[in-house]
């Protein structure tokens, strides 16, 4: 549960949109070997928060790039999620940028390394220094619970650093939700029509200045069995506002011979 | 075939390598309701034409946006490729963000336009306002051919401006790509190994650090079967350097136990 998802639906809908870039830390994400996947999965859960990503980025395993990169995102969105680069070994360098991002030292954190050894209790030899790496945080920071393989994430200011395995960051991200304060979160209507992009859009720019600030319509191809069509997807926080606004996409359509279905 | 592989192998290895931006244009992307699959794609058909992708970033469909950041990105790298918002429709508008970022004017496009006007040539009705939109080309542009559906992409200065609709896009790599001067690929070689991360750690630090300028190495955790393992990346543009690094993170492997697989 998102921290505002217990007030009330006219306090939500005066609320401002929050906003979050995603950072995702990775030179196996730049070089193509490994695809990305976790932005998708942060839109969704952060849109059900209120909390709209508004920039990606992908950039490499290096500390000035990383720092400067966190220092320009978090000065320009309301929240950070970094993923990648928390681990135990030397190409693992995300805590020790967003340190210097911070200004702030490194230190061991009890409660991280009472974790690890817990979780290495059986053999306390594998809890070598390059492990106990994991216990080391930016001063100031405060833990995200790992329940899946115990080494921490953390949050410092604004910026969450979470790890980049899509299963950790994803449980991670069910401990942290709780600290998001968003706002409504967007609403979507989408249309499949068989009609190609070309003869609808001038209909649909029209109907995009009718709803100019209200909602954001989105064409998109459609290639199916050989035939050519397009999605629409409506966005908006009012419900009723973006019914209207479907409807009359609906009825240009149909106005244009062609035919629609919501998907 | 890149324009640079017909060179000698000893004047491809005195070569500095080339960068690469990729920026990922449209809202539905960040949405999280499309995947963003053409970053994997362009990073490995890039790496082969000796040009490294060193920064990738996915930004809305806002003309200021997309114009700062074509003209941040075209002065920090050799290259930059965009994909996304070139079709008809009215949040397509990464073209005329291009133009605005260089400084010059939309003009329709004369070869463009009778490609359109071919492709369309059945009916020429279909051929509406919108769709004469993307003979609109900012001036001084070159057209990348699309084999695909016609309404083509256009390369100006250091900038290639592609579509975001994935089989297209990798259709006009393919037109472009003879275009680029690159330096040495990017050689890997990957090690699977029966060790987690915390276990191969502080010896691969150290053969990184033996091969600090020569060879990039990553260390991936690997969940296989219930058992943890890790995958070791090493990757040089000269042959013989990796080939070193690599049965040196072989060895160090065995040292500690553990087997690896090369795949």
């Amino acid at each position: 549960m998102c921290l505002d998802s217990v007030l009330s639906p006219s306090i939500i809908a005066g609320m401002m949109q929050k906003t979050a870039a995603v950072l995702i830390i990775g030179n196996e994400i730049l070089s193509g070997r490994i695809k990305e996947s976790n932005l998708g999965f942060l839109a969704a859960a952060l849109n059900e928060c209120g909390v709209k990503v508004a920039h990606a980025r992908v950039i490499p395993d290096n500390e000035t790039i990383i720092a400067d990169t966190v220092n320009e995102l978090r000065a320009a969105y309301d929240y950070v999620f970094t993923t990648g680069g928390i681990g135990p070994t030397h190409d693992d360098i995300t805590t020790a940028s967003v340190a210097r991002a911070f200004g702030v030292p490194l230190l061991r954190h009890a409660e991280a390394e009472a974790r690890l050894r817990a979780h290495y209790r059986h053999d306390e030899s594998l809890l070598n220094a390059a492990r106990l790496k994991m216990a080391d945080i930016p001063q100031g920071a405060t833990l995200i619970d790992n329940p899946v393989s115990t080494a921490p994430g953390f949050m410092l200011g604004n910026v969450f650093v979470l790890a980049g395995v899509p299963v950790i960051m994803q449980a991670m991200f069910d401990n942290l939700r709780h600290h998001l304060e968003g706002g409504s979160p967007t609403l979507s209507r989408s249309l499949e029509i068989n009609l190609p992009e070309g003869t609808v859009a001038a209909a649909i720019t029209t109907i995009q200045k009718d709803f100019e600030k209200d909602v954001e319509i989105g064409i998109y191809p459609l290639f199916r069995q050989g035939e050519l069509g397009a999605t629409l997807v409506l966005r908006s926080i009012d419900a009723a506002t973006l019914s209207a606004a479907t409807h009359a996409a609906m009825q240009a359509v149909t106005a244009l011979g062609g035919s629609w279905k919501e998907i």
